[in-house]
C-alpha cells in the first residue's frame, strides 16, 4: 500500500495535477486582492482557497505516510511542509501579514517544476563560495553603522538615530539611491567633511559588490568549462597515452 | 518572370535602394514631429510618407509573388509584413498611438542590414537559455505583487492599489529608482517593519538579475571559445593520432 | 641637424620635461579657478600659463620640423596639435567655453605617458567591435524619440517637446535616473498606458547595454587567452610533432 | 622565553581568544551608541571597552617583544598596530570623530581570520593592475572639475563653486544619482548646451568603470584558469614527452 502510494505520488500526472492546483491557487489569491471581486464572489474565493489548502495538506500527509521520516531528508520537502504549515497559523486576530504569506504557496511551483528547481539550486550553490565576502560586508556595515550613528545621530536622528536606522540608510547609500541629493548633501550642510566618510564607504562597498559578481562569473565559467571541454579532451588524452604505451611495449618485446 | 523578379529582389542594388527609402522615411517621420515644419510643408511631408509606404507595399507584394507561401517561412519577412500592415490600420479616428507606430518602419533597417540582423539574432538566441530564470522572476514578481497589494493597498493606494500598480512599483524598486526615499521610507512611516519585505525583495531580484547577466556572459564565452580554439586544436589532435597509428602499424609489420 | 633634433625629442629626459610642464600647467589652470588666488596673483598665473603654452608650441614646431609631414601620420600627434591649436583661437569676446577648453591640455599627459596611452588604445580598440550594437541603439533611440515626441509633446513639452528633448529624456530613463518618480509616474497620470511604452524601452535598452558589456568581456577574455596560453601550448605541440616525425623516420629507415 | 612567547602567540587558542575579544569589543562599542544603555550601564561599558583595549595593547607588546623589529615587516601587523595606537590619541577635547574611529578595531577580525584575510588580499592584489585606469580617471576628473568650475561656478556655486565641490558633484553624476533631474536639468535652464558637457562625461566615465570591471573579471579568470587546468595538463604533457623520448631512445639503441 505504501509502495503503491509512493509510486502514485511519483507519477508525472500527479505532479502536473499538483502544479495545476498551485497555479489555480495563485490565481485565486490574486483575485482576493481585488475588493470588487471579493464583494461579488468572496465566499466562493475563500472556499476555493480552502479547497486548494486541503489538497496540499492531503498531498503532504500522503507523502509523509509513503516516505516516513525520510521525507524530511529533502530540503524541498521541508520547504513544502513549512509553506503549507504557515497557512494553519491562527491568522484571525488581525494578523494581515500572516494571511498575506499564503501567496508564498506559489513558491511550491519551484519545488515541483524541475527546471525552476535547478535554477534555484544553481543560485544557492553559488552562495557558500561567497560566504567570506558576505562576512566581510557584514563587518564593514557594522563598523560603518556604529560610526555613522556616533557621528550623525544627534543631528540626523531620522536617518542615523540608532544602529538599525544607520544600517538601513547605509544600505540605501550602497544601492546609490538618492545617496547624494537625498542624504549626503543635507548631512554635509551640518558636517562639511561628511563626504570623507560616505565617499570611501561607497567606493569600498561597490568594490566589494563588484568582486562578488566577478567571483560568481569566474565560478560559473569554471563549472561550464570543466563540463564542456573535459569529455573530449579526456578521451583524446587516454587514447594518446594508450597508444604510446603499446608502442613502447612493441619496442621492448623485440 | 517569377525567377527574374526574385533575382531582381535579391540584388544588392535593390537592397540598398530599399534601405535608402527606409532611412528617407525615417527622416520624413522625424520632420513630422516639428510643428514648424508641418505648418510650412505639411502636404509635402504627408505625400512623401505615403510614397515611401507605397514603395514598401510594392516591395512586399513583389516578394510575396516571387516567393509564394515560402515568404512567410522567414521570421524577418513576417516582421516586415506586420510593420507595413500596421500602417494600413484605420488611424483616422484620433488614434494618435497607431499613427506613431509608423516610425517602427525604421526597424526594417534591421531586417535589411545583415550586420544589424546578426546582432539582433544574437540577442534573441540568448533569450531561450534564460527562459527559466525569467519564469522564476515572474513567480517572484507575482508573489511580491500579491503580498504588497494585501499589505499596503489600504494605506498607499497610489503605489499598491491593485496587482498592476504593485507590479509597476516593484519593477521601479528592482531598478533601484527612488526605492528608499521615494517609496520605502514613506511606507515605513506607517508600517515600520516594511523593510522586512522590501530589502529581501531587492536582494533576491538583484541577485536574479546578476545571475541572468552571468549566464549571458558564460554562454557568450562558450560560443566564442568553441569557435576559436577548436579549429587549431582539432587539426593538431588528428595529426597526432594519425602519426601514432602509422607508427603502431610500422612496428606491427615487422 | 634634423636628425639631432629628432634624437633630442625622443630622449626620455625630454619626455619627462614635457610631462612636468603639462602637470605644472594643469596645476596653474586649477589655481585659475580660485577667485582668491586670481585676485592675489592673477598676473603671475596668466604669465605662467602663457609660458607653458609657448613651450608646447615650441615642442610641436620642433617635432614638425624634425619629422616633416610624417608627423601627422600618428593619431597622437594630431591629438597634441589640435589641443595646442585650440588655445590660439580668439577667445577674448566672452567665449568662456573656449577658454575652459585649455584644461584639455592635461590630456596630453595621455599621449606622453606610455601606460596611459596603452589604456586609451585598449579602450578605443574595443569600440569598432561594438559598432553595430551602437548603430542598433541609435535606431532604437531615434524610433523611441519620434514616438515619445508624437505621443507626449502636447502634454509634457518640457520633457518631450521636440526630438532633442525626447532623446535627452530617454537617455536619462535609460540610465534609470528618476525614471519612474520623476518622469513616468507624472506622465501616467495623463496617459495611464504610458508604461506600455517606457517599461519595454527600459528592458530593451538595458538588455542592449548588458550585451555591449558582455561583448567587451568576451573580447578581452579572448585576447588575454590567446596571448597567455599559446606560447606554452605551441612549443609543446611543436615538440610532440617533431618527435613523432623523427620516430616515424627512424622506423622507416630500418 | 621569547621563543615560548612566540609559540604561545601562534597557537590557535590564542588567536581564537583574541578574535573573541575583538567581537566582544564590537558589541560593546555597538551598545555604546544607544543612549538608553549608556544611561543605565555607561560605567560598565566604558570599563569593558578599556579592558578590551588593554588586552589588545598587551597582545601587541607581547608580539613586539617576541618578534622584534621583524614585527613591522608584515603589513597586517602594522595595520593592527595603527588601529590600536589610534585609540590612545587624546580624544577628550570633543574629538567625537577620533572616538568613533575606535570601532575600526573590529577590522582586526580581518587580520585574525585567515579566510577574511585572503578575501582582502585578493581585493588588494587586483588594485595595482588597475593603477593606470585609476590614473586616467583621475586625469578625467581633474579636467572635468576645472571645466565645470570655470563654466558653472558663477551660476551654480553650491554644486560647482570650487574644484572640490565640482569633483564631488561630478562623482555624484558618475554614480548616476539624480544626475539629470537633480543637477543637469536645472543647469540646462541657464546653460541650454550643458548636456554637451555632462552626457559625454557620463559616457566616458561609465565606459572607464565598465573597463575596470572587465579588467577585474579577465584577471580573475586567468588566475583561476592558470591554477585549475595546469596541474592535470602539465602532468599529461610531461608524461607524453617522457614516453616519446623513451621510444626515440629505444629506436636509436637498435
Amino acid at each position: 500500500m505504501r509502495a503503491q502510494l509512493a509510486a502514485f505520488l511519483d507519477r508525472p500526472v500527479t505532479r502536473y495535477g499538483i502544479m495545476a492546483v498551485i497555479l489555480f491557487n495563485a490565481v485565486i489569491l490574486g483575485l482576493e486582492t481585488s475588493p470588487r471581486v471579493m464583494a461579488r464572489a468572496g465566499g466562493l474565493i475563500t472556499f476555493l482557497d480552502g479547497l486548494c489548502l486541503a489538497i496540499f495538506t492531503v498531498e503532504i500527509l500522503a507523502k509523509l505516510y509513503a516516505r516516513g521520516p525520510a521525507y524530511f531528508r529533502s530540503g524541498w520537502n521541508i520547504f513544502d511542509f513549512v509553506i503549507v504549515a504557515v497557512s494553519y497559523m491562527p491568522a484571525g486576530q488581525g494578523f494581515a501579514v500572516l494571511r498575506s504569506l499564503r501567496i508564498l504557496r506559489l513558491l511550491r511551483v519551484v519545488s515541483v517544476a524541475p527546471t525552476l528547481r535547478r535554477v534555484v539550486e544553481g543560485f544557492l550553490s553559488a552562495l557558500p563560495g561567497m560566504g567570506s565576502v558576505f562576512l566581510l560586508m557584514g563587518v564593514i556595515f557594522y563598523i560603518a553603522s556604529v560610526m555613522a550613528t556616533r557621528l550623525f545621530s544627534a543631528t540626523f536622528p531620522d536617518w542615523f538615530g540608532d544602529l538599525g536606522s544607520s544600517a538601513y540608510t547605509l544600505f540605501q547609500i550602497m544601492t546609490l539611491e538618492s545617496w547624494s541629493m537625498g542624504v549626503v548633501r543635507p548631512v554635509m550642510e551640518v558636517h562639511p567633511d561628511a563626504w570623507l566618510f560616505f565617499v570611501p564607504f561607497i567606493l569600498v562597498t561597490t568594490f566589494a559588490v563588484v568582486n562578488l559578481v566577478v567571483g560568481l562569473i569566474v565560478n560559473s565559467m569554471q563549472d561550464a568549462h570543466a563540463e564542456e571541454s573535459n569529455a573530449a579532451t579526456d578521451s583524446y588524452r587516454d587514447d594518446v597515452l594508450k597508444r604510446l604505451e603499446r608502442i613502447e611495449k612493441a619496442l621492448e618485446r623485440r
